[in-house]
């Protein structure tokens, strides 16, 4: 019982010396598996949250890109309608729908990451932002790929099915749309990074 | 020295009468991190792997009858074409290679998933796996939700860009390509739920 005491007590004072005091070392376990650790995960958690900022960016541009585009025509088309806005196609409804959600949910997930900077071991939260993310990943690429989808058929048509091209007449509406969707999918990919980014933070704890 | 190594002998006797003798004790600090957590490991494994033929079979479902459909009309419309198949409309090809992408990478993840019940405490295979499901996620979920938005259109149309609904002609092919959307979506469910089950197994490591 002393030897093993004595041993205990060589640790808790060998942990100074190892530049690592800024952890808390709560039981020899707990020291084991993060040796080293502490300055990596709150490195990671920083990327995190500047990754975030950057996709809170992309959504919301994408998001405003798409809502606010409303193309008015000078002269007169066989349309009945002389204006083409994002709520004319159901596709770029649901875009504009899937990138408000992922543009409220980052911001509202921005203080949780904050939460993962100042605690770097906080393991439940870093778990709970991964599977939110992942959700998100579903939802952005879901919207993007829909508005991808009648954007290309908007530019090229379709002979099979007789689904003329519209870009001729409603061509600034169609190039704002095509940034949106880029801009969407940018936000999916640095969601992915950043459930990536999870993941290798959660395996290291 | 000696006491040391008589409380190592303690420990490792212990083990096999508490019942948790089948994974192996390398170190006191492995096992004080996952003490009762080999069964939970291996059992989430086994639930990865069924999973994963579910998906498969999800995938691979959608692969076939978006790629077999193929519907000839016996009478005369406006069309040049009396044939419909998925190579008529770019969503739909892309559709039935993200499915056969996302198949081929389901069956060739099992081996590695068969690896992960076998050895419970193999974190990097797990991370491996979590992150290239990610990625599957995204680009089946792409694939859906292009070919659900054609398939949407091609059910009801649009007044507003003169496209009109082709289901009429082809009743047919639009039923089939409908349920193959289906199948993918529940592809990508089990894809996202697979996710967070890794993510859940990592964070207990």
């Amino acid at each position: 019982m002393d030897s093993s005491k004595s041993v205990r007590g060589e640790t808790s004072i060998k942990i100074p010396e190892s530049n690592s005091g800024k952890h808390k070392s709560i039981g020899a376990a707990k020291v084991g598996a993060s040796v080293g650790g502490g300055g990596w995960q709150r490195g990671v958690s920083i990327f995190d949250f500047i990754l975030r900022v950057c996709a809170l960016a992309a959504a919301l541009g994408a998001t405003a890109a798409m809502g606010t585009t409303n193309q008015r025509l000078p002269f007169f088309t066989q349309f009945s309608q002389f204006q083409a806005s994002y709520n004319d196609l159901p596709a770029f409804t649901f875009f504009v729908v899937a990138n408000a959600i992922t543009s409220g949910y980052l911001v509202l997930s921005l203080p949780f990451s904050i939460v993962a900077i100042v605690r770097p071991h906080a393991a439940a939260l870093k778990l709970l932002l991964l599977i939110f993310d992942t959700l998100m990943v579903a939802f952005t690429t879901a919207g993007a790929a829909a508005a991808a989808a009648i954007v290309y058929l908007a530019h090229n048509g379709n002979s099979n099915t007789n689904w003329l091209a519209i870009c001729q007449q409603f061509n600034n509406f169609c190039q704002r749309v095509s940034g949106a969707v880029v801009a969407s999918f940018i936000a999916a990919l640095i969601l992915i990074f950043l459930v990536v980014l999870s993941a290798t933070a959660l395996r290291s704890h």
